[in-house]
């Protein structure tokens, strides 16, 4: 008998028939013997569309009150599969995420776990239960429901796995698995079998969005083996785990592209200590995450460029708080660049196998794609170029790292 | 500076529109100087929709699952109220009933209030919020979401107005108070300005709907005083509250009418003691409300006719569970009649003025209206009739004892 965490994402109970769907794929994990404890997201577009619903209340909602708002929708979910599953003849409960005990800090709408307390479900468990959690919501300290932010249901199965210390958490979605490019750009791409926690985390990081960051990290944190499958199908997916001495025979596992960027430069810079602290400070007060970043040396005056990108839903505010900055460090101008695109490339294999980057940058350069920005980690690179020509250069690269091929 | 607290229903924030008006009242209760509670409803029909939704995953869905569900409609209407506050410069807190600390029993669907803390409240109130919280829930002993039935907002709002020692209760609601009948029915009714809890509570349970009867009990047991106003107009509703001396001048107040009765009848009872707490024992344990009870005298063979009234919606269930007594008991048959509805006349001046039954049963049977079961209280007089003849009789009682003048 094993301990199975499984999470179904909103498409997979987007309509009642497929709660029911599911909720028989539920019921057969847990006919096999196995524990199952459940974690479900809101059904098909529910989050956006509360959120519309409190756009026309006020342009800006307080994250507190949007989050009461946008946790009613796992709530809900929660308890019409617990439905399904009765229905079926089998025992189950919902539990929301503070009924739970899943413990986050203050950040509303990206709020993170501290803690997740397994008492209740145990004790579900131990009734015969299948228990369902309303995935992407905690509570804080003093009590207010908080949500972890977009895709947070990843997070919330995989703390869940790894406080329960579950066999498996399975993650299921409307893909068959992570695959070495996006299938929609690339139509070789190849589905990946196996792949590691950082290597995820890179793709993750670099704009595939078939698993959420955080819970790459917590996953990889508490070493939770994580396998992302289709709720429409049964076939096999990708297995997401520790790094094995033969995952680094492959140079590189994936492409990635986000077109979700914005550029922001800030011009003439005093080039004095503290400055880069003082405007990324002033960012990280707000909760606004910093992608790349690159400074320039400084010109004959002293004053130096800094250029980062942001993800470009957040540009404006971001551009609006090293406004601020701007003044009071006597910079020059603050420009935003909508238009940029970030492909990235990621392998654990580039660790043991030096040359990937100068691979990248000619593939790139031989089809005239100009690089605005470079940043590299140990298992990933990532280039910044004109969004229009984001497609085209992960095609080159899927191409050059003859990613198609087994 | 009072203490105010305030309930709006579903009709009043039946859209985002509906909402802001609400805040704008809330926000000028505020600024007269006031600290202000505001319990809230689910916007227009959400909770039958949630229902529609539950019955088609399952046609019996559990009530645990059910109140979980449910609860998201008014947690969801609370935390808009809160941001249109918000947008309005107010400060405001959205809290679910779990988090008020309203403890309930585990009675899910229809659960009753144990106990309320209120130290959330004070809290958000000294920090300068406007609270509002989500009507009609709560959380039991085991921190289980709870639904306080149909119209559980007013209870929620009475039972914060109790604990809080508020000075008045302000319902809102899309009529402008408690009528002499049903203005649908009866043009000529009059908008009462002045009525006890126990006149109150006897026109709910007879089928006014103004208000919940529990909501009135608790204000009766807790002495609230409570005004019932239109959210669409600024005129004085009806105050519900303690009886003073003069009220008692006033022979009937009102006429009510329930179409919502089943009459169920078990033929060839055995005349010997404890029969009728076996069946009413098994209706309860199942928590089904009866009304209007008569036991028929022994006929030669010692056997006897029990009657009794059930709301409509529980009478295939209630006929169910009879059935089950009716083997044990060796009563003959279970018959239920679904087309008959209750009229009832009530006022406190019926205490001091005998004859007030005589007068109704005349009239009634002047118009040759026949009467199929009679239930009095101090205060009340109800009468079965055939369910087409409910309305006639209705307009019979307004004008027999001239309610629609001062």
């Amino acid at each position: 008998m094993a301990l199975i965490v499984q999470k179904y994402g909103g498409t997979s109970v987007g309509t009642t028939a497929r709660i029911k769907r599911v909720a028989k794929r539920i019921v057969e994990t847990r006919k096999k013997g196995n524990e199952v404890v459940v974690v479900v997201s809101a059904m098909g577009k529910t989050t956006d569309k509360l959120i519309e619903l409190a756009k026309k209340i006020t342009p800006n909602p307080k994250g507190r009150e949007l989050d009461m708002l946008m946790a009613t929708g796992e709530q809900a979910s929660s308890a019409l599969l617990a439905m399904a599953i009765h229905d079926l003849g089998e025992e189950a409960i919902s539990l929301t995420g503070p009924q739970v005990g899943i413990l986050t800090d203050s950040a509303h709408t990206k709020a993170k776990i501290l803690k997740v307390n397994t008492k209740r479900i145990w004790e579900e468990l131990r009734k015969g239960n299948i228990v369902i959690v309303a995935g992407f919501q905690g509570a804080d300290y003093q009590n207010n429901i908080t949500t972890l932010g977009r895709g947070g249901s990843d997070t919330t199965a995989v703390a869940l796995a790894a406080a329960l210390k579950a066999d498996i958490c399975e993650i299921y979605t409307d893909v068959e698995g992570v695959y070495t490019a996006d299938p929609r750009i690339v139509p070789e791409a190849r589905k990946i079998d196996v792949i590691t926690y950082e290597e995820m985390l890179e793709l993750a990081g670099a704009g595939a969005k078939v698993l959420q960051s955080r819970a790459v990290e917590f996953a990889s944190k508490y070493n939770v083996k994580i396998h992302v499958k289709s709720s429409f199908s049964k076939k096999e997916g990708t297995v997401v785990m520790k790094e094995v001495k033969s995952m680094e025979d492959v140079l590189v596992r994936g492409v990635a592209l986000s077109k979700n960027q914005a550029k922001i430069s800030i011009d003439g810079v005093p080039d004095v200590p503290g400055t880069a602290a003082k405007i990324f400070t002033a960012l990280a007060k707000e909760n606004i995450n910093i992608d790349l970043i690159v400074q320039g040396a400084p010109d004959a005056e002293g004053k130096s460029e800094i250029t980062f990108t942001v993800s470009r839903d957040e540009a404006d505010k971001a551009v609006e708080i090293i406004e601020k900055v701007r003044e009071e460090l006597g910079a020059k101008r603050v420009t935003c660049d909508k238009e940029v695109a970030k492909v990235s490339i990621v392998g654990v294999g580039m660790r043991t196998h030096p040359g990937v980057a100068a691979r990248m940058f000619s593939a790139l350069a031989k089809e005239n794609i100009n690089i605005e920005l470079i940043s590299t980690s140990e298992i990933l690179i990532s280039c910044l170029v004109r969004e229009k020509e984001g497609e085209k250069a992960v095609k080159i690269l899927h191409k050059e790292f003859e990613l198609e091929k087994e």
